[in-house]
């Protein structure tokens, strides 16, 4: 057994921990052997000192073999993961796991919950009545096999030492490390089995960072790392000032994402979605060029393959798909407020955090893990920056449990949405690839 | 109750924490409310980013307030005490709280055990026959009263968060930073109820500190922190390159101490505990000079009044004054074997850290916590740096259990002393005195 304080120490001082050092301090932690306060005095050490990317990588593939990886290596399909690093109306996933299957990715994909302002893969999906997100590895694999994607959350057998670290790493205030949430991110999704992983860093005010120098630090770390490991993986960074699309809470977005799949949907959603997929596609092999992937993807959008993946892995995941082709039957707030512009222009801003506050007080997120969630309530934002707009017309619509808590949320997303007398420049939604390889 | 992790955070960021933010961690803590775990994050973030006066000032109070501050109001004369931040052969605070207590000064002395390479002054006490240093803190008081000091040890009541955060940063590698370290060091003294205090603080390879320049930072930050709590400090910085005086070792210490008292000792030891002791007299206001100071306890010294009040105070602990009269009576190993010089010359270094180790290996200290110590062997030096040796002349003695280990320690001894064929410049073993009064 190594002695724990010196690795701590040696951190401290700012020296590189080899292979074994980790392996000793992340294995012994996971037994128990090695106390939280010895790791969280690590942690605070790295958040100091940092790691450089072969520590990191270390740290990733320690974090990894804590638990199960899948193997997926009956599938001859590439496996191809997206990861986000979470947004304000990111429903991504939903739109992105039936499209890229549908064009011949395989796309084992193990999400998150929402915490705090950003929102969780797996609560939108809930949000359909009957879908079942806790499901084990093996029917996950079954349903990987057979329909070439399936959606669950993060299982015991996955990753339990990153469980463990981040637990602690939120009570101690070391969250905000770039080789920490690296070796989190990756060993989550290495779990899956995966060739390659196309990530989206997202950028702003409604995001975990919010610069895109800050964000660009992150999907270099993610990119050498995982690549490091054996993974083949690309980043995009994309904006995340204002919420993706117009819908802001579990079913609106759940509805959001059909209308995607069905060929329509918001213009930033259908860019974002594309452009990711496409990466999917070339990092995967099944297409050569970036363009060529875009024309493989929209053809299965237009011929309806997309909708009908998402169809059958709804079914498979217990859902009801009546509910995804008729989204009136998706649940509905009782009580739906307008909020309208109080001047004429065009929109300049429609501020992404605060817009995710008022969603979250009207119960659409959760403070802490503990907290429940209301599927039905939300925003949409009928009008986003770029857009013009006259006095008295609808800016958005709040759907709420009560009037009260509406009310309160309407006067929130007013104040998030800046009208200016001009028109304002708007930039697509992705705004940086980084592509190494 | 305040939220820790924005405590952690705001230390994290290095801003200064407020007194109520430190209270509240503190008391948390000693009450077992806040976990180890957030503790030790903390204590991470304050060793990369330290702590300015005023914070390290709330921490001392906290510690110190955490348990019993001993009130001795009723006692006239000025209580002082003395500290040392440890060292090799230093049996300074036996020599010096009776001398300083026979000059007028009440010393309230709370001492440690001696841990890794450093002896500690109970151990040290406790080769004398019967001698207690575990009274409570009401005969303590009783035992000050009427002879004027009493030395103990550490009891529950006295800082116990201070024990709690010392066993938290030995094993999260926390140790080494300047305000902690502050605190702690007096947080135990100021519990003594003192109004004056002077440290010893030592540079050297047998010291915490290595160099004379951290060594002054400790200084000045004990000092500085000491005032703004109300108690008049001065520090001297004082060399622990060599062992201090001839002796290393429990018994064989305590035996050179009485030498001293009766008048004699080593020129070293004498040096140093008529320099601290001065300070002691001048800063308990009993002395208006040093020079004066210095006369007054040398006086005690001729006068045999420091020896009267150190057998009085040995009765009082249970000791046996017989064993302090003739120190034959005290423990004594059954194997002394002589460590010869293979070459003439003058001794030029005799290195402290090795002189300890092998002080260690010989049983005189202990590794961990729970070792039990050998109160008879150690080593005495016959020759100190400056001195003149012929070869085949005895330059140590060791004391110890056995043959075998006697000749481990013989050899590190022998190593330990560097002989050369020009006489050495030794300087005297005060060599710094910070007084910012």
């Amino acid at each position: 057994m190594m002695y724990v304080p010196e690795i701590i120490r040696k951190k401290r001082e700012s020296h590189a921990l080899d292979y074994e050092e980790i392996h000793a301090v992340i294995d012994g932690y996971t037994k128990g052997l090695v106390p939280d306060y010895q790791i969280s005095a690590l942690l605070m050490a790295i958040y100091f000192n940092g790691m450089d990317t072969q520590e990191t990588a270390n740290l990733l593939d320690a974090m990894l073999n804590s638990g199960v990886v899948c193997d997926f290596s009956s599938i001859k399909a590439p496996k191809v993961d997206k990861h986000s690093t979470g947004g304000v109306g990111d429903k991504v996933s939903i739109c992105l796991a039936p499209l890229a299957a549908s064009a011949g990715v395989s796309v084992p994909m193990i999400s998150g919950r929402g915490l705090g302002h950003t929102g969780g893969t797996l609560d939108k999906l809930e949000s359909i009545p009957g879908f079942n997100v806790r499901l084990d590895l093996k029917r996950f694999e079954q349903i990987v096999h057979k329909y070439g994607f399936c959606l669950i959350g993060q299982t015991d057998e996955i990753a339990p030492a990153d469980r463990k670290l981040y637990a602690l790493r939120d009570v101690t205030a070391t969250v905000e490390s770039i080789p920490l949430i690296t070796a989190s991110i990756l060993s989550k999704k290495l779990a899956e089995g995966i060739d390659a992983l196309v990530l989206d860093v997202k950028a702003g005010t409604g995001a975990f960072m919010k610069d895109i120098q800050s964000a660009r630090k992150l999907a270099r770390s993610l990119c050498s790392t995982a690549r490091r490991a054996g993974c083949r993986t690309r980043a995009l960074i994309t904006d995340m000032n204002q919420p993706l699309g117009h819908a802001v809470g579990n079913a609106l977005e759940v509805a959001e994402a059909v209308d995607f799949l069905k060929g329509g949907g918001p213009a930033d959603l259908r860019e974002i979605t594309l452009v990711l997929g496409s990466h999917m596609l070339v990092l995967g092999k099944i297409s050569s060029s970036l363009e060529d992937a875009r024309t493989e993807l929209e053809k299965r959008l237009v011929s309806g393959e997309a909708l009908e993946r998402f169809l059958d892995v709804v079914e498979a995941q217990g859902g009801d798909p009546e509910a995804v082709m008729d989204t009136r039957l998706l649940p509905s707030a009782p009580h739906i407020e307008e909020v309208s512009a109080s001047l004429s222009g065009w929109v300049q801003q429609t501020d992404a955090r605060t817009i995710a506050m008022a969603a979250l007080e009207l119960g659409a997120g959760r403070s802490k893990m503990e907290d429940k969630i209301n599927p039905s309530v939300g925003i949409v934002l009928l009008k986003k920056p770029g857009e013009k707009i006259t006095a008295g017309e609808a800016l958005a619509q709040i759907h709420a449990a009560d009037i009260s808590t509406a009310r309160r949320a309407a006067s929130q997303v007013f104040n998030a949405c800046l009208i200016g007398d001009k028109k304002s420049d708007v930039s697509g939604p992705v705004l940086e690839e980084i592509i190494q390889d």
